[in-house]
């Protein structure tokens, strides 16, 4: 962020009609927004949601109440307007782009060999590079991919350590038996990929080219200095992979909500990151984050359009 | 809220695409506002925010961080569209409509006799049932009025039980000093009002006149059937008097947020409500409750506008 911002957006909104502290976290969130877009009265006029869709070989462990079919169908959803995303994006005056990464080639099993080879996981950072607009003030990352969050808690297990219990949940609502069959297929990629080491080449062994691409577009915000709402455990699976390989990748990054997917808590525990919401969101699509973008906007009309003592003649305390 | 229009929300919600409970408390919330507004695709369009202001002669007790002239100030700057309220309310798309009730004519000190006559509690909670249009979908009620949180911890106290330091807080930013004097203030208005009974007796010797209009104001949605987004820990005091006048009086309420201030969480309690939010907010005016507007708003748009499985052509689960 922007030091000198983030100094006048602070001196901004100890001037503001107000008691000290009495917005609560809106008054950090405003500052922030106000430090990565370099300036003490942020805006947001052009919120940016890109949703990146991928197909999972793992599917095949039966780690899902869906079938994969329900990916290309829920991306016609997105582009015909019918999803909980779509209604979310239009209420923050925001485009939603739907990036479909080779839905009828699911990537490879990852309990029998890697997911992705080094090219394909270097495409699917590339898409997600290419697909944030350098004109956004905001960036909210989605993702659609049935089998996700099996590949998500493989991820987090690889990243951070521990068994497949301890990192997958319901997802899209699988039962017990499901469950069971999602820890053991993260336990039989660890296994698999026990020799594996470097963020990049977890992503490669165990990820998924949504997840690939939604890490490649949280990097290309950072350089452009676009904050980003993370949404969920996927989101934050893709966003961990940016927090191993470098020290302060997430700066720039919020933490939307806290979803009701299993390990999300000890995910964003991991990532250093305080969710604005909690109201037990598990659906993805990026529309937890969605949701706290009318936190974020509250926050930053507050610091850019309330008065100053002085311009409101108020009495300081 | 009305039975079948309650049924057919959620028979709605039960076809959209999304796996069942995805959208967490959304879909709770977006239920509940179709029963209320009597239709299973509510909408948004009239949202209208009411803030009531008043002055105390509690002030006298030492209670406040800021003199009293705050108030008038404040209500200059809400006029002028200066204020916090103000830019969440623009956000939403809301008029904000300030009520000014005798600010040059304070309430009594409580701790020396009752703060309104009969006839004056009568004439606020007149005003706060006038103040609410017909046509509005949606009502957050807020308030200014310095000295107003002293007020409600002895109005929480008389309803609930319990002592001074139990329900009061550091305000717009009292020093320890200051709190023990709001604790002396609310005890020695427990005991001179020792012989009050009555939810509306209470509110006539404890109150305030921006308090009692509060009340009006959301009994009068409760009658027109318009939902209410409960503010901080003032509003949760003025909704505590018709909670305790009269059971099912605040069905039609949900709460925004959970304010930081002092005892805002054992209101909540003792009004069986759910904060949507808790962002430590604690400034009043509506501000946490329109803030919370954000997520009501998503919640309906989710509601109304998705697509169920059958129209996009997704399969179910």
């Amino acid at each position: 962020a922007d030091a000198s911002a983030l100094a006048a957006a602070a001196q901004r909104n100890g001037q503001l009609t107000k008691p000290p502290g009495a917005l609560g976290r809106l008054e950090e969130v405003g500052i922030w927004i106000g430090g990565w877009q370099g300036r003490a009265q942020p805006q947001i006029d052009h919120p940016q949601v890109v949703i990146f869709a991928g197909n999972h070989g793992v599917t095949a462990q039966g780690v899902s109440a869906f079938p994969s079919e329900v990916t290309v169908q829920m991306v016609a959803n997105f582009r015909h307007g019918g999803a909980a995303i779509n209604q979310l994006a239009r209420l923050h005056g925001a485009e939603v782009e739907v990036v479909a990464l080779e839905l009828d080639r699911p990537t490879a099993d990852f309990t029998q060999g890697p997911a992705m080879t080094e090219a394909e996981t270097v495409a699917a950072l590339q898409a997600g590079w290419n697909a944030v607009s350098p004109k956004a003030d905001i960036l909210v990352v989605g993702e659609m991919g049935i089998g996700n969050t099996t590949v998500a808690a493989a991820l987090a297990a690889k990243l951070f350590g521990g068994t497949g219990m301890d990192w997958v949940g319901r997802g899209t609502g699988v039962d017990d038996a499901g469950l069971t069959r999602k820890a053991k297929a993260v336990d039989a990629g660890l296994a698999r990929h026990a020799d594996v080491t470097g963020p990049l080449q977890v992503l490669a062994a165990l990820g998924g080219r949504e997840v690939a691409a939604m890490a490649g577009a949280m990097a290309r915000a950072r350089v452009e200095r676009v904050p980003v709402v993370l949404d969920g455990f996927i989101a934050c699976a893709a966003a961990a992979v940016l927090h191993c390989a470098t020290p302060g990748a997430l700066d720039h990054a919020v933490a939307g909500h806290l979803s009701a997917e299993g390990a999300h808590a000890r995910l964003l525990e991991k990532l250093g990151k305080q969710p604005l919401l909690s109201l037990g969101l598990r659906l993805g699509e990026g529309s937890g984050a969605a949701v706290a973008l009318g936190v974020i906007r509250a926050a930053v009309v507050c610091q850019s359009g309330m008065a100053t003592f002085a311009e409101a003649g108020v009495s300081g305390g």
